[in-house]
Protein backbone atom coordinates (compact mmCIF):
# COMPACT_ATOMS: atom_id res chain seq x y z
CA UNK A 1 0.00 0.00 0.00
CA UNK A 2 1.23 3.27 -0.75
CA UNK A 3 0.07 6.74 -0.67
CA UNK A 4 -0.06 9.54 -3.23
CA UNK A 5 2.62 11.18 -0.89
CA UNK A 6 4.66 8.15 -1.12
CA UNK A 7 4.61 7.38 -4.27
CA UNK A 8 5.83 10.70 -5.23
CA UNK A 9 8.53 11.42 -2.19
CA UNK A 10 9.59 7.84 -1.48
CA UNK A 11 9.95 6.83 -5.37
CA UNK A 12 13.73 7.07 -5.83
CA UNK A 13 14.30 5.25 -8.77
CA UNK A 14 17.69 3.33 -9.42
CA UNK A 15 18.47 5.36 -11.88
CA UNK A 16 18.76 8.16 -9.71
CA UNK A 17 21.89 10.27 -10.26
CA UNK A 18 22.22 9.81 -6.66
CA UNK A 19 22.08 6.84 -6.09
CA UNK A 20 25.23 4.88 -6.77
CA UNK A 21 25.46 1.20 -7.82
CA UNK A 22 27.05 -1.92 -6.61
CA UNK A 23 28.84 -2.03 -3.09
CA UNK A 24 29.45 0.94 -1.31
CA UNK A 25 32.87 0.70 0.84
CA UNK A 26 33.18 0.88 4.48
CA UNK A 27 32.59 4.07 6.23
CA UNK A 28 30.40 6.72 7.08
CA UNK A 29 28.81 6.38 3.59
CA UNK A 30 27.90 3.10 4.09
CA UNK A 31 26.29 3.74 7.34
CA UNK A 32 24.17 6.47 5.64
CA UNK A 33 23.17 4.72 2.87
CA UNK A 34 22.04 1.81 5.55
CA UNK A 35 20.10 4.63 7.27
CA UNK A 36 18.28 5.90 4.49
CA UNK A 37 17.51 2.29 3.36
CA UNK A 38 16.39 1.33 6.32
CA UNK A 39 13.56 4.33 6.81
CA UNK A 40 12.40 3.40 3.66
CA UNK A 41 12.21 -0.37 3.86
CA UNK A 42 10.86 -0.22 7.74
CA UNK A 43 8.28 2.14 6.47
CA UNK A 44 7.24 -0.19 3.16
CA UNK A 45 7.07 -3.35 5.68
CA UNK A 46 6.99 -2.48 9.21
CA UNK A 47 9.79 -3.78 11.77
CA UNK A 48 8.58 -7.42 11.46
CA UNK A 49 8.57 -7.73 7.99
CA UNK A 50 11.44 -5.89 6.91
CA UNK A 51 14.57 -8.05 6.59
CA UNK A 52 18.66 -6.95 6.82
CA UNK A 53 19.11 -8.63 3.84
CA UNK A 54 16.40 -6.09 2.09
CA UNK A 55 17.76 -3.07 3.72
CA UNK A 56 21.22 -4.16 2.78
CA UNK A 57 20.98 -4.86 -0.51
CA UNK A 58 18.59 -1.47 -1.27
CA UNK A 59 21.52 0.24 -0.13
CA UNK A 60 23.79 -1.65 -1.94
CA UNK A 61 26.39 -2.59 0.75
CA UNK A 62 27.28 -6.05 2.55
CA UNK A 63 25.00 -7.59 4.94
CA UNK A 64 27.46 -7.72 7.21
CA UNK A 65 27.92 -4.24 7.42
CA UNK A 66 24.14 -4.18 9.11
CA UNK A 67 25.88 -5.84 11.97
CA UNK A 68 29.17 -3.19 12.16
CA UNK A 69 27.51 -0.42 12.43
CA UNK A 70 24.12 -0.82 14.34
CA UNK A 71 25.07 -4.75 15.93
CA UNK A 72 21.64 -5.93 14.04
CA UNK A 73 18.31 -5.32 12.64
CA UNK A 74 16.96 -3.69 16.43
CA UNK A 75 20.06 -1.13 16.37
CA UNK A 76 19.81 -0.35 12.81
CA UNK A 77 15.65 0.25 13.29
CA UNK A 78 16.45 2.66 16.85
CA UNK A 79 18.96 4.43 14.95
CA UNK A 80 16.94 5.09 11.71
CA UNK A 81 13.26 5.51 13.13
CA UNK A 82 13.49 5.96 16.83
CA UNK A 83 16.41 8.28 17.37
CA UNK A 84 15.98 12.00 14.99
CA UNK A 85 19.13 14.07 14.35
CA UNK A 86 18.39 16.76 16.37
CA UNK A 87 18.09 17.90 19.91
CA UNK A 88 14.46 18.09 21.35
CA UNK A 89 15.31 21.25 23.88
CA UNK A 90 16.52 23.09 20.30
CA UNK A 91 13.07 22.23 19.22
CA UNK A 92 11.21 23.56 22.21
CA UNK A 93 13.61 26.85 22.17
CA UNK A 94 13.38 27.06 18.32
CA UNK A 95 9.35 26.98 18.52
CA UNK A 96 9.24 28.92 22.09
CA UNK A 97 11.60 31.71 20.37
CA UNK A 98 8.35 34.34 19.09
CA UNK A 99 6.57 34.01 21.80
CA UNK A 100 3.20 32.03 23.37
CA UNK A 101 0.86 33.81 19.90
CA UNK A 102 2.92 32.14 17.82
CA UNK A 103 3.13 28.74 19.13
CA UNK A 104 0.90 27.05 16.90
CA UNK A 105 2.20 28.55 14.10
CA UNK A 106 5.88 27.33 14.40
CA UNK A 107 4.87 23.52 15.80
CA UNK A 108 2.70 23.30 12.79
CA UNK A 109 5.50 24.72 10.20
CA UNK A 110 8.64 23.24 11.93
CA UNK A 111 6.49 19.87 12.01
CA UNK A 112 5.58 19.46 8.60
CA UNK A 113 8.71 20.67 6.84
CA UNK A 114 10.63 18.04 8.88
CA UNK A 115 7.94 15.10 8.37
CA UNK A 116 7.79 16.55 4.29
CA UNK A 117 11.46 16.74 4.29
CA UNK A 118 11.87 12.86 5.68
CA UNK A 119 9.47 12.05 2.72
CA UNK A 120 7.35 11.06 5.91
CA UNK A 121 9.20 7.76 5.81
CA UNK A 122 9.94 8.28 9.50
CA UNK A 123 6.79 8.62 10.79
CA UNK A 124 5.32 5.87 8.75
CA UNK A 125 8.04 3.38 9.58
CA UNK A 126 6.86 4.34 13.16
CA UNK A 127 3.08 3.50 12.09
CA UNK A 128 3.97 0.56 10.54
CA UNK A 129 5.95 -1.15 13.29
CA UNK A 130 3.62 -0.48 15.55
CA UNK A 131 2.44 -3.57 15.02
CA UNK A 132 4.94 -5.73 16.13
CA UNK A 133 7.19 -3.89 18.12
CA UNK A 134 6.28 -1.63 21.27
CA UNK A 135 9.28 0.44 21.07
CA UNK A 136 7.74 2.09 18.41
CA UNK A 137 5.11 2.85 20.01
CA UNK A 138 7.19 4.02 23.27
CA UNK A 139 9.19 6.20 21.59
CA UNK A 140 5.77 8.12 19.89
CA UNK A 141 4.61 8.58 23.41
CA UNK A 142 8.00 9.35 24.96
CA UNK A 143 9.22 11.91 22.06
CA UNK A 144 5.81 14.10 21.16
CA UNK A 145 4.62 14.45 24.93
CA UNK A 146 7.78 13.90 27.13
CA UNK A 147 10.11 15.81 25.13
CA UNK A 148 8.52 18.09 23.01
CA UNK A 149 4.86 19.29 24.31
CA UNK A 150 5.08 18.74 27.89
CA UNK A 151 8.01 20.90 27.79
CA UNK A 152 6.54 23.45 25.76
CA UNK A 153 3.15 23.78 27.72
CA UNK A 154 5.84 24.34 30.65
CA UNK A 155 7.10 27.16 29.05
CA UNK A 156 3.51 28.85 28.47
CA UNK A 157 2.84 28.73 32.12
CA UNK A 158 -0.63 27.40 30.90
CA UNK A 159 -2.72 25.29 33.62
CA UNK A 160 -2.60 21.60 33.16
CA UNK A 161 0.22 21.11 31.11
CA UNK A 162 -0.08 17.53 30.62
CA UNK A 163 -3.52 17.54 29.05
CA UNK A 164 -2.31 20.35 26.52
CA UNK A 165 0.44 18.45 25.90
CA UNK A 166 -1.49 15.14 25.10
CA UNK A 167 -3.92 17.40 23.06
CA UNK A 168 -1.35 18.59 20.93
CA UNK A 169 -0.21 14.99 20.32
CA UNK A 170 -3.53 14.37 19.10
CA UNK A 171 -3.52 16.96 16.42
CA UNK A 172 -0.08 16.29 15.41
CA UNK A 173 -0.36 12.27 15.25
CA UNK A 174 -3.42 12.63 13.81
CA UNK A 175 -1.90 15.11 11.08
CA UNK A 176 1.28 12.83 10.46
CA UNK A 177 -1.42 9.26 9.96
CA UNK A 178 -3.56 11.07 7.86
CA UNK A 179 -0.89 13.05 5.28
CA UNK A 180 1.67 10.16 5.67
CA UNK A 181 0.00 6.75 6.42
CA UNK A 182 -3.13 7.53 4.84
CA UNK A 183 -3.09 9.90 2.48
CA UNK A 184 -6.05 11.75 3.03
CA UNK A 185 -6.60 14.58 0.57
CA UNK A 186 -6.82 17.21 -0.11
CA UNK A 187 -4.87 17.35 3.42
CA UNK A 188 -2.06 15.22 1.61
CA UNK A 189 -1.17 16.97 -0.68
CA UNK A 190 -1.91 20.65 0.48
CA UNK A 191 1.32 23.05 0.78
CA UNK A 192 2.60 24.25 4.14
CA UNK A 193 0.67 27.51 4.67
CA UNK A 194 -2.42 25.57 4.19
CA UNK A 195 -1.87 23.44 7.03
CA UNK A 196 -0.52 25.92 8.93
CA UNK A 197 -3.25 28.57 8.98
CA UNK A 198 -5.43 25.70 9.47
CA UNK A 199 -4.16 23.58 11.85
CA UNK A 200 -2.32 26.29 14.05
CA UNK A 201 -5.00 27.60 15.63
CA UNK A 202 -6.28 24.25 16.90
CA UNK A 203 -2.16 23.48 18.85
CA UNK A 204 -2.74 27.33 19.87
CA UNK A 205 -5.85 27.09 21.84
CA UNK A 206 -4.65 23.42 23.34
CA UNK A 207 -1.14 25.22 24.59
CA UNK A 208 -2.69 29.15 25.65
CA UNK A 209 -6.47 28.82 25.63
CA UNK A 210 -8.91 28.16 27.98
CA UNK A 211 -9.48 24.71 27.86
CA UNK A 212 -13.18 25.12 29.23
CA UNK A 213 -13.19 22.84 32.10
CA UNK A 214 -12.73 23.10 35.75
CA UNK A 215 -9.22 24.15 36.98
CA UNK A 216 -7.89 21.36 40.06
CA UNK B 1 -17.06 -0.49 3.57
CA UNK B 2 -21.03 -1.93 3.91
CA UNK B 3 -23.23 -1.73 7.61
CA UNK B 4 -24.20 -4.25 9.38
CA UNK B 5 -27.72 -3.26 8.40
CA UNK B 6 -26.69 -3.34 4.77
CA UNK B 7 -26.01 -6.66 4.90
CA UNK B 8 -28.88 -8.14 6.95
CA UNK B 9 -26.75 -8.01 10.18
CA UNK B 10 -28.78 -5.34 12.15
CA UNK B 11 -29.74 -6.59 15.17
CA UNK B 12 -26.79 -7.50 16.93
CA UNK B 13 -27.71 -10.31 19.69
CA UNK B 14 -26.62 -8.64 23.01
CA UNK B 15 -23.86 -10.17 24.51
CA UNK B 16 -24.80 -13.40 26.77
CA UNK B 17 -24.39 -12.73 30.26
CA UNK B 18 -21.70 -15.07 31.43
CA UNK B 19 -19.64 -16.49 28.58
CA UNK B 20 -19.85 -20.07 28.18
CA UNK B 21 -16.71 -22.21 28.76
CA UNK B 22 -15.86 -24.89 26.02
CA UNK B 23 -17.37 -25.40 22.77
CA UNK B 24 -20.10 -23.64 21.59
CA UNK B 25 -22.66 -24.64 19.01
CA UNK B 26 -23.02 -23.30 15.48
CA UNK B 27 -25.59 -20.62 15.52
CA UNK B 28 -25.84 -16.87 15.78
CA UNK B 29 -24.15 -17.29 19.24
CA UNK B 30 -20.87 -18.92 17.72
CA UNK B 31 -20.63 -16.01 15.55
CA UNK B 32 -20.84 -13.35 17.68
CA UNK B 33 -18.10 -15.15 19.95
CA UNK B 34 -15.82 -15.09 16.99
CA UNK B 35 -16.56 -11.70 16.29
CA UNK B 36 -15.59 -10.32 19.59
CA UNK B 37 -12.77 -12.95 19.82
CA UNK B 38 -11.57 -11.54 16.31
CA UNK B 39 -11.46 -8.31 18.01
CA UNK B 40 -9.52 -8.59 20.33
CA UNK B 41 -7.09 -10.88 18.87
CA UNK B 42 -6.58 -8.97 15.72
CA UNK B 43 -6.14 -5.72 18.59
CA UNK B 44 -3.21 -7.27 19.97
CA UNK B 45 -1.39 -9.19 16.95
CA UNK B 46 -2.92 -6.83 14.09
CA UNK B 47 -4.50 -8.76 10.92
CA UNK B 48 -1.15 -10.63 9.99
CA UNK B 49 0.18 -12.38 13.43
CA UNK B 50 -3.55 -13.32 14.35
CA UNK B 51 -4.16 -16.86 13.55
CA UNK B 52 -7.91 -17.99 12.55
CA UNK B 53 -6.75 -21.29 15.53
CA UNK B 54 -5.85 -18.23 18.18
CA UNK B 55 -9.14 -16.54 17.60
CA UNK B 56 -11.37 -19.88 17.02
CA UNK B 57 -9.56 -20.91 20.93
CA UNK B 58 -10.44 -17.18 22.44
CA UNK B 59 -14.10 -17.59 21.09
CA UNK B 60 -14.23 -21.17 22.36
CA UNK B 61 -15.38 -22.32 19.19
CA UNK B 62 -14.14 -24.93 16.38
CA UNK B 63 -11.98 -23.46 13.82
CA UNK B 64 -13.86 -24.45 11.09
CA UNK B 65 -16.43 -22.14 12.04
CA UNK B 66 -14.80 -19.37 10.93
CA UNK B 67 -14.79 -20.77 7.47
CA UNK B 68 -18.30 -21.90 8.04
CA UNK B 69 -19.43 -18.21 8.94
CA UNK B 70 -16.88 -15.99 7.58
CA UNK B 71 -15.07 -18.01 4.55
CA UNK B 72 -11.70 -17.74 6.47
CA UNK B 73 -9.73 -14.83 7.97
CA UNK B 74 -10.15 -12.09 5.92
CA UNK B 75 -14.01 -12.71 6.06
CA UNK B 76 -13.70 -12.22 9.50
CA UNK B 77 -11.75 -9.33 9.40
CA UNK B 78 -13.69 -7.84 7.51
CA UNK B 79 -17.10 -8.44 8.97
CA UNK B 80 -15.46 -7.79 12.92
CA UNK B 81 -13.15 -4.65 12.23
CA UNK B 82 -14.34 -3.03 8.98
CA UNK B 83 -17.73 -3.28 9.25
CA UNK B 84 -20.05 -1.17 11.86
CA UNK B 85 -22.77 -2.04 13.71
CA UNK B 86 -24.71 0.69 12.65
CA UNK B 87 -25.74 3.13 9.24
CA UNK B 88 -23.46 6.25 8.70
CA UNK B 89 -26.33 8.10 7.23
CA UNK B 90 -27.68 7.75 10.84
CA UNK B 91 -24.69 9.28 12.36
CA UNK B 92 -24.64 12.22 9.77
CA UNK B 93 -28.25 12.26 10.95
CA UNK B 94 -27.90 12.51 14.22
CA UNK B 95 -24.73 14.51 14.80
CA UNK B 96 -26.40 17.24 12.67
CA UNK B 97 -29.69 16.98 14.06
CA UNK B 98 -29.15 20.03 16.61
CA UNK B 99 -27.73 22.57 13.99
CA UNK B 100 -24.55 23.75 13.26
CA UNK B 101 -23.09 24.80 15.98
CA UNK B 102 -23.42 21.78 17.83
CA UNK B 103 -21.47 19.38 15.67
CA UNK B 104 -18.15 19.65 17.29
CA UNK B 105 -19.77 18.68 20.48
CA UNK B 106 -22.06 15.85 18.88
CA UNK B 107 -19.37 14.58 16.76
CA UNK B 108 -16.57 13.92 20.05
CA UNK B 109 -19.39 12.60 21.76
CA UNK B 110 -20.61 10.48 19.42
CA UNK B 111 -16.68 9.28 18.46
CA UNK B 112 -15.85 8.71 22.53
CA UNK B 113 -18.60 6.53 23.65
CA UNK B 114 -18.87 4.64 20.53
CA UNK B 115 -15.21 4.09 20.44
CA UNK B 116 -15.02 3.50 24.42
CA UNK B 117 -18.08 1.40 24.51
CA UNK B 118 -16.01 -1.05 22.31
CA UNK B 119 -12.85 -1.13 24.65
CA UNK B 120 -11.17 0.69 21.61
CA UNK B 121 -10.69 -2.41 19.97
CA UNK B 122 -12.29 -2.08 16.99
CA UNK B 123 -9.83 1.20 16.37
CA UNK B 124 -6.46 -0.45 17.55
CA UNK B 125 -7.68 -3.64 15.66
CA UNK B 126 -7.52 -1.74 12.58
CA UNK B 127 -4.71 0.55 13.43
CA UNK B 128 -2.45 -3.06 13.88
CA UNK B 129 -3.45 -4.32 11.05
CA UNK B 130 -2.60 -1.26 8.52
CA UNK B 131 0.98 -2.61 8.21
CA UNK B 132 0.17 -5.89 6.69
CA UNK B 133 -3.60 -5.45 5.19
CA UNK B 134 -4.27 -2.54 3.31
CA UNK B 135 -8.15 -2.95 3.23
CA UNK B 136 -7.80 -1.63 6.60
CA UNK B 137 -6.21 2.00 5.62
CA UNK B 138 -8.62 2.01 3.05
CA UNK B 139 -11.52 1.30 5.51
CA UNK B 140 -10.50 3.81 7.73
CA UNK B 141 -9.75 6.96 4.66
CA UNK B 142 -13.48 5.53 3.41
CA UNK B 143 -15.74 5.64 6.64
CA UNK B 144 -14.17 8.88 8.48
CA UNK B 145 -13.91 11.11 5.09
CA UNK B 146 -16.28 10.14 2.36
CA UNK B 147 -19.14 8.36 4.50
CA UNK B 148 -18.46 10.36 7.53
CA UNK B 149 -16.89 13.96 7.51
CA UNK B 150 -17.51 15.20 4.16
CA UNK B 151 -21.53 14.62 4.43
CA UNK B 152 -21.28 16.35 7.58
CA UNK B 153 -19.02 19.54 5.80
CA UNK B 154 -21.94 19.17 2.95
CA UNK B 155 -24.48 19.94 5.80
CA UNK B 156 -23.04 23.31 7.30
CA UNK B 157 -22.74 24.75 3.42
CA UNK B 158 -19.25 25.81 4.06
CA UNK B 159 -16.77 26.14 1.54
CA UNK B 160 -13.79 23.44 1.14
CA UNK B 161 -16.07 20.63 2.50
CA UNK B 162 -13.45 18.02 1.25
CA UNK B 163 -10.51 19.87 3.00
CA UNK B 164 -12.80 20.41 5.69
CA UNK B 165 -13.20 16.69 5.94
CA UNK B 166 -9.46 16.14 5.72
CA UNK B 167 -9.33 18.41 8.89
CA UNK B 168 -11.90 16.65 11.00
CA UNK B 169 -9.71 13.16 10.04
CA UNK B 170 -6.66 14.41 11.18
CA UNK B 171 -8.18 15.07 14.98
CA UNK B 172 -10.67 12.00 15.22
CA UNK B 173 -7.74 9.72 14.20
CA UNK B 174 -5.36 10.97 16.61
CA UNK B 175 -7.42 10.77 18.91
CA UNK B 176 -8.25 7.43 18.48
CA UNK B 177 -4.36 6.89 17.85
CA UNK B 178 -3.45 8.63 21.43
CA UNK B 179 -6.13 7.20 23.53
CA UNK B 180 -6.81 3.27 22.37
CA UNK B 181 -3.30 2.69 20.67
CA UNK B 182 -0.68 4.94 22.01
CA UNK B 183 -2.07 5.45 25.75
CA UNK B 184 -1.23 8.81 26.08
CA UNK B 185 -2.18 9.77 29.48
CA UNK B 186 -4.09 12.28 31.02
CA UNK B 187 -6.37 11.82 27.87
CA UNK B 188 -6.69 8.21 27.69
CA UNK B 189 -8.45 8.28 30.62
CA UNK B 190 -9.90 11.45 30.63
CA UNK B 191 -14.03 11.40 30.68
CA UNK B 192 -16.16 12.40 27.88
CA UNK B 193 -17.16 15.75 29.49
CA UNK B 194 -13.30 17.01 29.15
CA UNK B 195 -13.10 15.84 26.23
CA UNK B 196 -15.83 17.67 24.82
CA UNK B 197 -14.33 20.28 26.62
CA UNK B 198 -11.25 20.20 25.06
CA UNK B 199 -11.10 19.06 21.18
CA UNK B 200 -15.42 19.84 20.29
CA UNK B 201 -14.04 23.83 19.33
CA UNK B 202 -11.67 22.02 17.04
CA UNK B 203 -13.82 20.65 14.85
CA UNK B 204 -16.32 22.89 15.15
CA UNK B 205 -14.01 25.19 13.92
CA UNK B 206 -12.72 22.63 10.94
CA UNK B 207 -16.18 22.37 10.04
CA UNK B 208 -17.86 26.12 10.01
CA UNK B 209 -15.38 28.52 10.80
CA UNK B 210 -13.36 30.51 8.14
CA UNK B 211 -9.93 28.49 7.68
CA UNK B 212 -7.93 31.57 7.08
CA UNK B 213 -7.00 30.42 3.62
CA UNK B 214 -8.26 32.23 0.39
CA UNK B 215 -10.62 30.42 -1.31
CA UNK B 216 -11.05 29.42 -4.69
Amino acid sequence: MTTARENGAGQQSPQSPSRRRGRRPAGEDTRAALLEAARAVFAENGYHHATVRTIAQRAGVDPAMVKHWFGGKEGLFTQAVLQVPFDFRDVVADVTADGPERLGENIVRRFVTTWDGAGGDRFVALVRSITTYTEALDALRDTLVNQLFTPIAQVTGSDRPDLRASLCATQVIGLGMSRYVAGIEPLASADVETLVATIAPTLQRYLTDDLGIATD
